[in-house]
């Protein structure tokens, strides 16, 4: 580099700091989200799965993002030209992606394909707090089964992967409902598919089911006639459903019962006279059928009416993983947290591309969300790594006989080092503390003169490990800290861990 | 969405494919990716060091890469504009997310930070055969450690990779130089650094010395004299070194020996009367106390004094993982892998953020070129997913019984699925060939019966069963197939794979 090009760098000193909306995921949480991943792989493995890696970018008109007249396209997806002209965009799901590769290898892939994929998504919108613009998502889809049995598996499976990560049955649920039984209330409220604001006012009207978990019954009834002021005095309009109308969606979606054979009778009851509703119903006693026989009970998986999900593209059973359990975040104050997953069947995946409707379902599992719940309850360990136990180096000219009993350690199984630093006693063993290590072990000039060690326990004497400032000091301070031969310092160590 | 847009939508149908440069990884070779990064982690994790994951995303002028004048910085890089006039980078190594991470978090971070990341990188460049634009690495590094242990047990660690990937002790090699001793041998040929066009000079001398392995010592010469022609008739200019110069870089080329201590003697007669020679030296024999007191032999690391490690960063000794194997590639052509990973120190991470040094060594391992090596070598077998079992539907309205037979060999851990498509017989066994099943469990009427079902072993009979095209055929062709009764299929199906 010349020296006027070193110059003119050394005027620009950019701060540090990780791009808006975006975070850095280390430590605990990043072993929790990892052993999230390989658990419900496993999960899915099981079932038959099979995994799946794309690439983060797409071209932009197969992601079915189209361009606007715009220099760049930035409606949600984080787009670039790419030097031959065409647009590419990171994946916003991994659904779109999955869309891409059947129907690029359609004719050489198993029929059904079953495909898992984990990995990153990313969403250019407006970061919160809590709102990242990439986050990790956990697929799984069945591509090319019609029947609903394919939509049981997939239910199944969930609950499955809620307790393979450690929660009990009482702690989360799955929610399904059927599209076909949605449409037939919409038809029941005097919806027609020929009216020209039929997709507007199906929106509106789904929109209102939808938050029944938010504003109650009342709410809804607000939202499905006339309009609703919220709190803060803006107003949203309304369906302009008739009172009778309004009547048929509330019973429709307080129709949940005990069980769920006594939920589709009610249901039924209610959509029973239209066709696409008889559809649906019958998915859904199928889907029974199946979680009857294999021991999935009422209170892991159930048909509740309130579910809508989303207003995506979904064409027959959708459903919805919702956690129950409640837990105290860092600030004390109770957290809820709600839907940590779903999907549903979708039949027009490939349509797109190939012009042919084949028959798909699927569910996502959105992993930052249920890690977040997960380090709340702290339930599931799986995560936890192995403890470290910290060498000091009080001679620098004796660390190769430190660096070989700090081998003997690792090959026996334990995750240890040596201090790699400059530093003098304190900051080593402030070191260890800020490393989180459950031991540090002492081999001075007075230990090697004596063949032992001194093992110091971390975990039990952290508190006080601050005020020692030097080595006489350190052996004067009998807390949590004990002398071995040097020969017994594996035996010991496993000993201390049991 | 009005009949407008819909009409609109119809008429686009985009053609499926892969972003040029980019690729999708599916079956046995993102399991042994994924094996080979969860590997790598227990051996980084185990030598004390932290797993970390920064976003895709840093901002440009945090990569270090400036934006030129064009309206879209493009150079390597796949950049864009965030909506707040601030551009975007996806990283294009681990390396420098790191130096951006310690510098935000400097104050609060152990140190040494001893960190761990895996993840997909970008490089916006051209793409060509097995070179894409996306690409896995897995890197460690320790940050704020001086000393030439640091480096010493980061090289040790490589090879621990390498032996728990399954490799031999003669497949792999830890080539070692120091970027001091480089330095010292271009003064000897009369660079000065107070040269006008000293890096100019010092970039063509060190690419010559790069290009041993490739060119042999002939071409080396011609690069560091007059120049070269290649095959092509492109000439090369050279360095224009006097022949005592070129003697003395060929001879430091070849000091090599046969085991570490006689090729640092050899090193040191060259490079010993300069300073930072004997520095160099100096880091390298602190180095080789610790691989002679851990066990490390000469088959494992060495020195190599025609280590260059590109034209990087690096201020102290670097290092290149080398297989030494041979492999026949799928076209039956010996495949030679090289370097699937290096490293070396490099004291200037923060610095351009923060204005102070912070000394810091690490490596990096290439996780999809070592992948391509070690399938090929077919020793690794960690990730060889379990067998799958495909349990087909013979009677519809039967389907809950087959799930439950399927629901307990999963119980007993081991792979299976119910068909879920709505194909007859001979497709149904064209899909579990397709998936690689090892084995079809088929209960029809007959069997259903005789409370018996009936196990083909796909393995065995992979041949025939495109063949069969009915039950009764099937059951007439005895190759590859028993009954066994219900009860008894996890047993049975235990007992074929032990």
């Amino acid at each position: 580099m010349s020296e006027k090009r070193q110059k003119k760098q050394k005027k620009f000193k950019p701060k540090a700091r990780v791009p808006r909306g975006f975070r850095d995921i280390a430590g605990a949480e990043l072993a929790l989200q990892n052993a999230m991943l390989s658990t419900i792989a496993k999960v899915y493995e099981q079932y038959g799965f099979d995994n799946l890696d794309t690439p983060a970018f797409e071209y932009a008109d197969a992601l079915g993002k189209f361009l606007p007249d715009a220099e760049r396209p930035n409606e949600g997806v984080f787009a670039l030209e790419d030097d031959d002209g065409q647009w590419v965009s990171l994946r916003y799901d991994l659904t779109a992606p999955l869309a891409r590769y059947v129907s690029e290898h359609y004719e050489r892939l198993p029929k059904p394909l079953r495909r898992y994929q984990a990995g990153y998504v990313f969403r250019n919108e407006k970061p919160g707090p809590g709102r990242y613009r990439q986050f990790m998502q956990m697929d799984a889809d069945t591509v090319g089964a019609a029947s609903a049995m394919a939509d049981a598996e997939i239910c199944m499976m969930a609950a499955d992967c809620m307790r393979a990560l450690g929660l009990e049955t009482d702690d989360f649920i799955v929610r399904i409902n059927d599209r076909k039984i949605l449409d037939a209330v919409l038809e029941i409220t005097g919806l027609s598919r020929n009216d020209e604001d039929y997709e507007d006012r199906r929106l509106i009207i789904l929109r209102a089911m939808d938050k029944l978990d938010r504003l109650g019954i009342s709410g809804v009834r607000e939202l499905l006639g006339a309009g609703r002021k919220d709190e803060s005095g803006d107003y949203t309009k309304g369906a302009g459903l008739t009172p009778e109308a309004i009547n048929t969606v509330c019973d429709f979606l307080n129709a949940r019962q005990d069980n769920r054979e006594a939920t589709l009778d009610a249901i039924e009851k209610i959509v029973g006279g239209i066709e696409c509703g008889q559809e649906g119903i019958r998915e859904l006693r199928e889907m029974n059928t199946l979680f009857s026989s294999l021991g999935y009970g009422d209170d892991q998986v159930t048909f509740d009416p309130s579910v809508v999900r989303g207003l995506g593209y979904y064409t027959g059973p959708v459903f919805e993983i919702e956690l129950t359990f409640e837990a105290l975040n860092d600030d004390g104050e109770i957290a809820r947290f709600g839907s940590v997953g779903g999907g549903g069947r979708y039949n027009d995946l490939v349509k797109r591309f190939k012009g042919i409707e084949v028959p798909a379902t699927g569910i996502s599992i959105g992993v930052s969300r249920l890690a977040a719940a997960l380090s709340l309850r702290g339930t599931f360990s799986e995560h936890e790594t192995k403890p470290l136990i910290v060498a000091l180096v009080m001679d620098r000219e004796y660390r190769a006989q430190t660096a070989q009993m700090v081998q003997r350690l690792r090959q026996d199984g334990l995750r240890a080092e040596m201090y790699m630093g400059d530093s003098g006693m304190k900051p080593q063993l402030r070191y260890a503390d800020t490393r989180g290590a459950r031991f540090a072990i002492i081999e001075g000039e007075d230990e090697r003169a004596r063949g032992v060690v001194t093992i110091k326990d971390l975990a039990l004497g952290a508190a006080k490990s601050a005020d020692i400032t030097d080595n006489t000091e350190w052996r004067e301070s009998q807390h949590s800290q004990h002398e071995v031969k040097r020969q017994d310092i594996v035996a010991e160590i496993k000993k201390l861990l049991s």
